[in-house]
């Protein structure tokens, strides 16, 4: 039974040799440069503040940021040294080790030390202990804390008591700021024209495959689009939920005049879609749950021709791998703009702008 | 359901300020170092060899190690990074993110590397491994072990073959002896002239609320507080147990001619009580228990006007947050100063004097 | 019950002073470099690649990294910060202390980053995601990753997506190619003659007590042990299972012209063997089996007297510590080694060697 004849296959296993590029459009981050320097008055207003929610920022903050992003993508400035002497404290609560590594990678080539939480079940909250008094602790032991919490209110609770400036990675069924800032990045490499404002021929039909009022990173890529309005002519929301919005979303999106259109059908609005954001993992209350798996992107989906597909990963059935090597496939480029987005969002929280090298365009 | 609708509040969320300034009292750690060097040959007594026990101490290695944690505290020396080049393990087999990240955070900040043993679980000791070979496993690792364990006799088990200077953060229900000094640093900074003998009427009352024969961090602190017997005029233990010392403490207070009050009513002393230690957490053998329950201090306890509360945290209801913002909490400070009395000790074990500012008062 | 009577001696653990040094053999290093230079053009063909197997090694391969091991141990190179600016990443979806530590410990020593997976159920694998898009996410965060795996294929998987170098820590029932390589580099300082072709009577006989076909750290020792068939007169296997090497290794060694004896008896063997390799953990499939329990060594085993004993440990029973203080005793420079040939494969992997310090004997 356990004798070797299929228990591996070397041969195969030596052959393999790594690929050598990454599946889907990789649009280049300089095009977001093209012309500009990046003003970091804008920036310095978060500075020394918490990122905690997406209604925190303006259209402006939030292209300075991505400018910012795209020029620590596009030059290496990991040998200056900006976050050097600096520790980020990464507190998960709620275990991802997708959102903790990519945290920790961005505060590690920015040359900060981290330190870790990386399961709630080992903490003093195990034991009892309150988050603001945990919140109390931190203050003691580093300079930023990069927080993710089962529960909504964890972040109001850790504020009664943290001084650090904090970054909210997600907060139960509330909000992941950082998610969507990595999610607009992306779509701003896309498209870079969406700096500005586009003509009516150019502006872009949003879908949504996913349920905002329950979802924390569908909330907040919600929520951000908002500020890019001018530029959409179409917001389109498909989910299997009756009211896929919520009282507090529906109110906000009247408040802006903005009348989605709300379908359990996806072919009532596919192939009129420009930009797709899907996501069907969401943490309800006490645990995962996979929403609106009836809705499947595949090769063979009647996407338009030059429509992106968004997914904040980790991803299921929902979207198959079939699309991965597809020039729709904007999943891969979002994934990886997030690293330097939050590296972007620690040296502004942090105030390191001074350490940047001379000749990098940052008035 | 699962509308949005009571989800989160951002306004709430976003109008939060982080506080300013920690509440409780923060004594100026200068206090301790006026007219004052260090003298590092008493440090170096311990250098290379293991820190175990308060047993270990006498009263002048104590004060110099406070002495040099205030230094540190009061003065910015991360920059001449002093542990360079220095391996840190932190092995924690009783998982505790508090004492854990309060040795990551002092050695991080001195530029040390740190490698980490966050839960016994996934462990070779889970295989079976004995402590003895995990301990000859550490020698090619690094430079310093940081252990917890729930074993008592962990200690003497890991020395069979540990060959790096250990610092015993915690074994079974024996010591905590980093967490006394970080103890008695908050009380040198709180009232410096203990430092020296006070007069008959300078002498303070010290009240245990808790059991130190079966309670390792107030065991410790109780040893330690023998060092400083001429500065106290009565030591009162507080607890639900019949016999809280034990026959070893018990021996060892009769061998110092001091007579403790014991009590398991709080209010025939707490009115007297100058310094108040309490505890209720107790690792025990198998697991956590809560002793000491009965025993609550709050904003309208009977306590002395210039009463200061210490506790090792974390706490549940024994210690009332209402007690948080009063001049009665030294817990705070105790917490934060406990990262600069390992910052000093990690410098002691590791002989980085050298590494040093030339411009501070070490001689 | 609990009165600190038998709770701790506090005075027997100050007495107990740190060993000073390892028992058991310990062979200098620079042996293995007298009158050589280490060829690194024979190194970098692997700069860039991945190291997954066995079979992708040569003899010369092998000699020239545990050449550069013995290089590493033997002489200070950490402040030439040779990994400045990279980020490794430890992937252990299967837990492993031993193993995690030994790369991260390499790591930091040559003044990488380091990010870390502990435990694979806390990952997004968790929540099913794929080991491909695991691999895909690691390619924006870090610069090389070395992965163990519970299952066998799981390096086939991710290098479907992952574009760093991969190093495989361990893969289900695969292979171990690192620990062959500590086990290799530990016998050459033990024999540094098998450097090259020695004489008929200076040939080693060969003992595995263990399974190969089912233990990956066994049978990459023994692929490894072709590589040196020169000098190996007979390979004895001694095992419980009917067929210990399964039918790949048995072609492997057929088509070597290689004829093993295999007993169940290890009385057969034992007095003959100069090397003798052991284990008796397994990990099978769903988890963790000791195998092969009934042989033992000690110190009453019938060991030649020059025989020296490997072990990839953890152990169990199977080897006594009373081969500890031994000159048998070869198995903790194997351990202690195995961070130095880490080392010497991630410089080669990364190709720092321009980063190493210029009067070392590097070609």
């Amino acid at each position: 039974m356990v004798n070797g004849n299929d228990l591996h296959e070397t041969d195969k296993i030596v052959a393999a040799e790594n690929p050598i590029k990454s599946p889907g459009l990789y649009p280049d981050p300089e095009k977001l440069l093209v012309r500009d320097t990046i003003d970091t008055a804008i920036l310095k207003r978060l500075t020394g503040r918490s990122c905690i929610s997406v209604a925190q920022f303006d259209k402006e903050f939030v292209l300075e940021l991505c400018k910012f992003a795209a020029l620590l993508e596009a030059t290496e400035i990991a040998s200056s040294h900006p976050l050097d002497g600096k520790i980020v404290i990464t507190a998960f609560f709620e275990a991802s080790t997708r959102t903790r590594l990519s945290f920790e990678s961005a505060a590690l080539r920015l040359d900060a030390r981290v330190i870790t939480i990386s399961d709630g079940k080992t903490t003093g909250a195990a034991k009892g202990e309150s988050l603001a008094d945990i919140g109390e602790m931190l203050n003691a032991y580093g300079d930023l804390v990069v927080m993710r919490h089962t529960a909504t209110n964890a972040v109001e609770q850790i504020l009664e008591k943290l001084r650090l400036p904090l970054i909210n990675a997600g907060n139960g069924t509330g909000e992941h700021p950082t998610q969507a800032l990595a999610d607009w990045y992306a779509i701003l490499k896309w498209n870079p024209q969406l700096k500005g404002i586009v003509s009516s021929d150019e502006k872009i039909n949003l879908g949504i495959l996913g349920t905002p009022g329950s979802m924390r990173a569908v909330r907040s890529f919600l929520e951000m689009s908002l500020l890019f309005k001018e530029n959409i002519r179409q917001i389109s929301i498909v989910s299997e939920m009756a009211d896929p919005l919520g009282a507090i979303l529906s109110e906000k999106l009247k408040h802006e005049h903005i009348k989605p259109v709300i379908t359990n059908d996806i072919n009532d609005v596919l192939s009129d879609l420009d930009v797709i954001y899907m996501n069907s993992i969401a943490y309800l209350g006490d645990g995962y749950r996979t929403l609106d798996t009836r809705y499947r992107l595949h090769k063979n989906s009647q996407l338009r021709k030059n429509a992106v597909v968004l997914h904040p990963l980790a991803r299921l059935d929902e979207l198959s791998t079939t699309l991965d090597d597809t020039s729709h496939n904007l999943y891969f480029t979002q994934a990886h703009g997030a690293v330097f987005i939050r590296q972007a969002l620690l040296i502004t929280l942090l105030d390191r702008f001074d350490r940047l090298p001379d000749d990098i365009p940052v008035v």
